[in-house]
């Protein structure tokens, strides 16, 4: 934490998705030196650029240094992990590649104990996670589009650091915050993501089950009244691992979703293009750090068995044409 | 319950679908004096018969006797209530015009305390519910499929008359054994309904959720498992309202149903062919009653908020063409 910190950081950013096209692209529009890990996306890049439209500005980064291998990623100062979770399988080697001895790491995934394959590279003195708090889709190669909120709260993840706000993690939040990005540093990461859950396991969950919008889910009475009740779980299973959540997070969460967009989770998405859902991460880590003190939420394993039956049938059904 | 019963009863079968065109079928095939309650099917059935395949033997009833409204019913000794909870506003009218002070009426629908809207027409004392446990579709007009199983358990549904096999109880039950119906009198009504519910409860309420037959819940590990912890909960309740329901009822249920044909539950019929589902019989009426005693079923209740946002959905929904 005493180690000086550049004003211009080399960033890599992992995946050019929904987080990390978004982001990724503002850091670089501010003048950072940024590269992303590009798959699929890499060529388009290249030749035609990242667009994103926005509600605070649409842009096009035309030129965006691209990396399509991990061999080719440059040493970082800070790495941002922004692709899904059920693509970990290639972050060791991503990590191997591109850390040095003093890279932080920060990982923007959604769910529970997400840091954890991160820290297993680098150890988790240097790992950090956050939670976007943000309406955001991929709808093309290189091609983002934000619809609403932006907020991105971060913390130190290793339990050595937890309940301080490291002159590391301030850095990292300046870099952001000069970007444009509304990142904000929390003391405590676990309280941060037992929030985030609480929003993201109703309605990721029953928008994939039920073939819904948080609109759909938030106008009518039944889905509405089972939102609520799988918070209260959320609640309870946070207050049983240890984080204190207040209640009154419950009727904010209710109140913003219901003012926001219409919005197709990304998990629906994903589903919808026969893409891997982040079911272990948002659903089973959970349900199985809930179960490891002994409460077993019976909402949140309803739903994680339901999705599992329905990402296996979706990803081996045969695709016609 | 002093009272003469006739050998040779009249009856008279409220609806003709796959419980009511596959019992009230056997039963004027046995030469028993039945008239049906037809609605969308009476046409059909005066013209060209009931069709009834069944692995016991398939037949043809070329004339049954049908009504098309509740004013040409005769008067019966027997009344079987054999269509869905969703057309019970008829059911009023109908015992209102063939019942006489004697009538008994068996109530053969699926769900929790079903029966209650007959005992507010002709006394709780004059009700008994049965529980039918067959795989049958209908699949036509005036064309039943019976797959497999048949057993009707029946009890009577009076509080006063709990724990006991009455003389009347025995003689309807005897009425439809010579009919060849594989019915049995038990003495608790709530218990059978309760075992009954321990099935329909996860694969109605899943078959529709997930859009899978009976075959696919069951291989898959997670709907597998998800089924039984709903099961359980079900027994849960049970206890939680005073029935003791043994635990092993459980893995004999899942046995059965690993070795049944692939079935789609008649709820999947249903909503696949935009009907009204059963979600307050079978889901909301169980629920109700847990909570009434202080027993808050957390699976269930996903369940019906589920299959009641499924349902407002399906029916409000334009019908292309």
């Amino acid at each position: 934490m005493e180690m000086e910190q550049p004003d211009y950081p080399r960033i890599v950013v992992l995946g050019t998705g929904a987080v990390g096209g978004l982001y990724g692209g503002r850091l670089a529009q501010a003048g950072y030196d940024v590269t992303f890990l590009a798959r699929s996306d890499a060529d388009h890049l290249r030749t035609k650029g990242l667009r994103v439209e926005s509600p605070q500005g649409d842009f096009v980064l035309a030129n965006p240094q691209v990396a399509s291998d991990v061999s080719q990623l440059p040493p970082a100062d800070l790495v941002i992990v922004s692709w899904k979770a059920t693509a970990n399988e290639a972050l060791a080697p991503a990590l191997q590649s591109t850390c040095t001895p003093t890279t932080s790491v920060l990982v923007l995934q959604n769910g529970w104990d997400v840091e954890r394959q991160a820290a297993a590279v680098v150890g988790a003195e240097r790992v950090l996670g956050g939670c976007c708090f943000l309406c955001s889709n991929k709808i093309g190669p290189g091609h983002i589009r934000h619809l609403d909120y932006g907020t991105i709260t971060i913390g130190e993840y290793a339990p050595t650091l937890a309940g301080q706000i490291t002159p590391r993690l301030q850095q990292i939040v300046d870099w952001l915050r000069r970007a444009g990005i509304d990142a904000r540093a929390v003391p405590d990461l676990r309280v941060a993501r037992w929030k985030k859950l609480m929003w993201n396991i109703p309605f990721n969950g029953l928008s994939v089950i039920l073939q819904a919008d948080t609109r759909a889910l938030m106008t009518d009475a039944d889905t509405r009244a089972l939102v609520e009740q799988i918070m209260r779980e959320v609640l309870q299973l946070a207050r049983a691992c240890g984080s204190e959540v207040e209640e009154s997070h419950i009727d904010k969460l209710l109140r913003d979703t219901a003012e926001m967009v219409p919005y197709a989770s990304s998990m629906l998405l994903d589903y919808q293009n026969r893409r891997p859902m982040e079911v272990e991460a948002i659903f089973g880590n959970p349900m199985r750090a809930g179960q490891a003190v002994g409460f077993s939420p019976p909402r949140i394993a309803t739903l994680y068995h339901q999705l599992k039956f329905l990402d296996r049938r979706q990803r081996s059904a045969v695709v016609p044409g």
